[in-house]
């Protein structure tokens, strides 16, 4: 996902940007509009307004929005800890609760980070009105690609 | 996800009408483009045509996407086993390997169905040219809404 | 597992005493000797010293043994949380790495409680000389059960 | 867990015969007693008689024993479908009910074996009187060691 040939000495402000461009650089991403609010080496918090399309009839946000904020956030929290390119390679998702809201935040973080994998876990809120509720809970791994030749996801 | 209340009788026709209009029904779906292949009590092929908006720069489908696929299949695997209202609860996805190709087919069946929920199981392949290969596995719970007034996912 | 009748007013020690009289009567847990050191609702310190029996050849715990750990550190954290009869639902465990030492704490809390389930988060330590070093993560879904006749796990 | 040096050449009863002096090697597997009752490449069938010891007050195995079957069972079958040494890198449970008997039997499987990891799923069954029952299903991945000095779990 990242290609992590970044410094230590990059600025925070930088490392964003970087972190955006990736972003950017997903069409899917880019398609529903997901948002980088803040990344550092092993942590990210993605942000997603809730437009019409990507809510259910009943006005919830749809399952796989949620999984889609957790699986990202995950592979930007391992990316940036392992520092390499990186693929997702699994990940498990609760969903605590159905929730009504204008916007998704996903923050994730590296809980264990070792030479070819990192641990991450993340919680996904539903923000309403400005306050925040637990939406879902995910724990997942993302390794480090083990060869050159084998693309990220 | 589902209302559930079909009877016995309904043919399989009329079953997968059912489940496309339950499908048509979630705009994000529709907004993707999903597709629903097959459709009877416990068991379901969904599909996805990958246009280039759901790829990432390098061609691969996004892990998001092929998480969505896993998350709906599982439900509509789960709801139709059930027959009532559900919320998928939580679920597991494990991506084997990264895969080209021009749509994504993702098969799930209920192989436990309790009172109260359903285990189900996933395979998600990617079709290159008439080939399948699997692409992701999953495993997860729908579980039956415990009250009328909570709304489903 | 946990019978749950318990009032607000038991006592810290009160309660501790009734989830201790809970894991003695688990013979399982009383064979390997499993120890509570804490326990308040929707949170508990479960401990297990690492006798010869409970290792592998190579001095390491048994991956079987870490997984035991985090199974009944979750349903503990999620019994106390919800205070009813419950079983173990499912649960995911990632072995973060491969440690030496004396003994295993396994820290568990409920992040979110509901009506018929709570989801709990666990950390699984591995204790060397007095220093904790994380062993394991683990989450999982602990559930009420839908009906008095149907016998806890 | 497992040397995996075996060439293609080892008989069916040699192969198993590898496989029982491994499970003969990890002293908790003995305190329980587990059976290595069928052993192939990327295939197994453990199974462990239900002593009082393992069972809890009400007679149902506790969760701690179903999730060690998963867990060993899925590493024989990974470890066996890589053939180099492994770790248990983490798996998920789904117990999907609660069941009386004499006998756990675990069947794992590799579903997909690539050059760093096999994803592999496990079936657990409660045998009473004869009669097979499904207890609890299991996903997980089996990692190659990265280097030999990291030790298997």
């Amino acid at each position: 996902m990242m290609n992590g040939s970044q410094s230590e000495s990059v600025s925070a402000e930088a490392f964003l940007a970087m972190g955006r461009s990736v972003l950017a650089s997903q069409p899917f991403s880019a398609l529903i509009g997901a948002e980088l609010h803040a990344l550092s080496p092993g942590s990210v918090d993605l942000q997603l307004p809730l437009t019409a399309q990507l809510k259910q009839q009943d006005g919830f946000a749809h399952g796989g929005i949620v999984s889609y904020m957790a699986d990202n956030a995950l592979t930007f929290a391992g990316g940036t800890a392992l520092r390499v390119p990186v693929v997702t390679s699994e990940f498990k998702i609760n969903y605590v609760r159905p929730a009504l809201g204008e916007r998704l935040v996903a923050r994730a973080k590296a809980v264990h980070t070792g030479s070819s994998q990192a641990v991450c876990t993340c919680e996904v809120f539903m923000v309403n009105g400005g306050v925040e509720k637990l939406r879902a809970l995910a724990q997942g791994t993302i390794a480090t690609l083990p060869d050159a030749s084998r693309k990220p996801v």
